[in-house]
């Protein structure tokens, strides 16, 4: 049984004056369709022509009051709103300023066309699971966040390698130096973990991937682990290199030596709204640029 | 609740005379404990020994009768014994010739220490996923084969690639260029996947890995999939190169344009024993020179 | 100082009936300019209209009578005819049927432009290296062939490594276990060296690369050589997989166990003519897809 | 013909007092050859046994007065000791403390055995390139500074790539964007440019190696390049990112918007001295576990 959207949460790419037109298109399908809109009270620069006429609400009112909320930019916008709402349990879903992102896949064209059958029930609900780092000092916690992508440990010393331990559920798994270790969901697969040389993990898959950053041994290779292992990353007394927490890239945390990064998944998933016709490897083919059929 | 070991089968590494010592060993502690001792009967070669006093067994008869089998060998000999057990649901426990393997993981000199805990029920069992190949031609089944570590789809004809698409559950994924392209089961993923790229995936996981072989398209990169994915690779149809299928690097099959190779789990897993105090990572990281402990 | 261009040698690319049209505007080019034109006597099938017209001749005549040899096709056609004029140090010119190649960099649109250009002198001659194989067996030779873009040693039982052993101007360098190994020069460092994991290499570059395929040692990474060196692969006496040599994908050699394939540097390289504003790395961007100016 | 080494210097690794033992052996050896000794005023911290007896040095008296100069540490050692004589043409030898280098390869216990050969003139002497960099802004000298392995453009934004572009000789080559970008020598690819993905490169070559570290295409494969090469790499003028340029993993230079790192060779190449039994794959062999001979 689908949804009746009532209450739209609409969030639009910050300081991006091109998102302007995309979030005034996605107001006016909604209003004409009589729903309640709320908008972003940060997303009100990028359509100044929406402050007086649309009601503004913060992030967490947009989850615990919205049916849904639209997120109008590319992945990066996406990843920023579902960090914010990893709390609600609120279905996203993603469009795009005019270029296909991983997790924006509606574009501005077909917008009423998708929104259409979106609305009337034809869509897909996909569970996408978010981790949750915190930095652990003297069994002190230090700082947290979730992250949706992957959450990096890396050095801040240019060129000079970082020393660590991991662990796996308490289980020693091995210690390495490098340029940095990351743990990427599913969704954080065909981010900064493939350019790492990660593999592609398809999103329905409860897995985690473990992928050093340019690491010293050449068989210190990507490692998929269970969605439900605690992995533990310890920075070695010895290391020499400033180290470095980031979830997503975006959120930061300095580490001294012998800090734990304890990372786990969250309890809730990310639910994501696809349109009916929505394919995972259709999306990867053409931002990967991979064969066409023969 | 552990299982009451008392018919227990043997097979040894074929052909290599070294393994000869070992399985007598393994006999003698057997017929110490007064187990009742099936030899799988291509292993009497290397070790004449037995002829006589011990009782020889095909692999159908091992399968059914016995509650354990012993493989003495290499990781070679495990995957010939787990691909000829797959039907029979017996569990299987690897002993090495000394060098330590993924799979064979007790060593000649712990033989007797290990075995003796194995036997009072100081053990653990996982479960191992197998795959099933079948080669379709104009919807007739040309060949099928069961597959431990992978299946493997490969140009025969040297530095010449083959063409072909891939199916994910009938969804069309990609169409590529490549020297082949392989499907491991986590088990493979440390064996010839972990040589053309692919990552490592712990055994406990329901999942698979595609990974090209020297793909044409830098973008086309390993990708793990649900274990139930029904996976199809389709020979092109104007495809230059010469193709055939291999399970295990063992069994054989000539492809022609237009074939369909369907790669599915196998409906029974591998049941392997190992010791309680086996860890994955702990083989992992001797097999792979990974750093101690800081 | 340019060369003038008198005999003009023309081979178009073998079975494709495609190449027609354009291998027929190249010969009305060369008619209009009154040039003699030497047709390859094999490239007549895919252009019958110029049998009687057009004066066939072999390779050997193109070679030793010829100024410049147009070629009219893909990379693999000139990888064919440049092979076949090794000997002759005869210049070669690159012309697609409409897809860039790396060697073939002139468009049928831009025909008469840039042939206007070069026939008048405006053009560069580039000098690429080519190499000589030869397989040999207790001393004897057993075969042997240039290859203008790589030698490759590989094993032909699918999914079963050859074991060898490399040396370098007589200095043992290792021993390993791969799918194969390949010698690449410059010109084919973007060919199969590439989706094996080869460095690109500037085509000016006095050197070879040596690429190990799916190699079981991860450590064992592509190597960069002097273009002077005597390169020596040594199938091991105990290689239990069929073992293969080819050079750039077409001439086949089998080995068995203790086979030597020495490749070395041909006397003569091939001389490559590009329009003036050809740049290697204009014609790498667009084939790789690289990012153009920020 | 072979240098008579009279006056020797001694540079000991800094900070380590496990040197002070081999530094003592040195000099202990030098006085008995009767040899003038200046050690490097920065190296009596591990060995102040010596103070008083033996005469301290600055970088630049080691580089002008002495015949040849030992390096008494780790590669990293020699690397520090090699930037800092690159004006003086000086030969250098390195012996390490226990553990083979790539740079120092005269072990402790062989220490007389292989002094005895080389004072005797039993040597070989080898080049190895060195590279300068220098940062222009605006056309201004900003910073500049030799490197022995390697110069790393990089983001300090951790995962968070860098946007820039690069020029060979003046001519574009690509606009990327990734963790960083590097230009190593040859004696850099066995170093950090071998963790990024670059090849094995043979010190005797004249070229250098430029490595993308995890770019964001995955067509982007690192490049061999003349060793005369002017590269030039420009940091994008709407890069997001904080970068900074490193050589050697030790000198730093923020870099802003705008900025070019321009890299060339150095006039001078380090002159590294090597017992006459010494074979660069040799040592690699050991340092990266390759497969000695079957």
């Amino acid at each position: 049984m689908s949804i009746q959207f009532n209450t739209i949460g609409i969030i639009g790419k910050h300081g991006d004056p091109t998102a302007g037109g995309t979030l005034l298109a996605v107001v006016h399908y909604l209003n004409q369709r009589k729903c309640e809109v709320l908008v972003d009270e940060n997303s009100f620069d990028v359509a100044p022509e929406l402050i007086g006429s649309a009601t503004g609400a913060s992030r967490e009112e947009l989850g615990s009051r919205c049916d849904i909320v639209l997120v109008v930019g590319g992945d990066g916008t996406l990843l920023n709103a579902a960090r914010s709402l990893v709390d609600f349990n609120v279905p996203i879903l993603g469009v795009n300023l005019g270029r296909l992102g991983f997790l924006v896949d509606i574009s501005p064209e077909e917008l009423k066309s998708k929104l259409d059958l979106i609305f009337d029930g034809e869509y897909k609900e996909e569970k996408r699971a978010v981790l949750h780092a915190r930095v652990m000092r003297d069994d002190k916690l230090i700082a947290e966040s979730p992250a949706f992508n992957d959450v990096v440990v890396h050095t801040c010393s240019v060129a000079r390698m970082i020393e660590y331990e991991i662990y796996l559920d308490g289980q020693f798994v091995n210690a390495n130096r490098s340029d940095g270790i990351l743990v990427a969901t599913p969704t954080g697969s065909t981010a900064y973990a493939l350019s790492a040389g990660g593999p592609i993990v398809h999103p329905s898959l409860n897995v985690l991937v473990v992928v050093p950053i340019c690491p010293h041994a050449m068989s210190f290779r990507p490692i998929v682990v269970d969605g439900a292992t605690r992995i533990d990353i310890v920075v070695g007394e010895a290391n020499q290199a400033r180290a470095q927490m980031t979830c997503d890239g975006q959120i930061d945390a300095g580490l001294i030596n012998g800090d734990r990064v304890v990372i786990e998944r969250e309890k809730n998933p990310i639910r994501l709204i696809h349109p009916e016709s929505y394919h995972y490897f259709n999306v990867l083919r053409q931002k990967l640029h991979w064969g066409k059929r023969l």
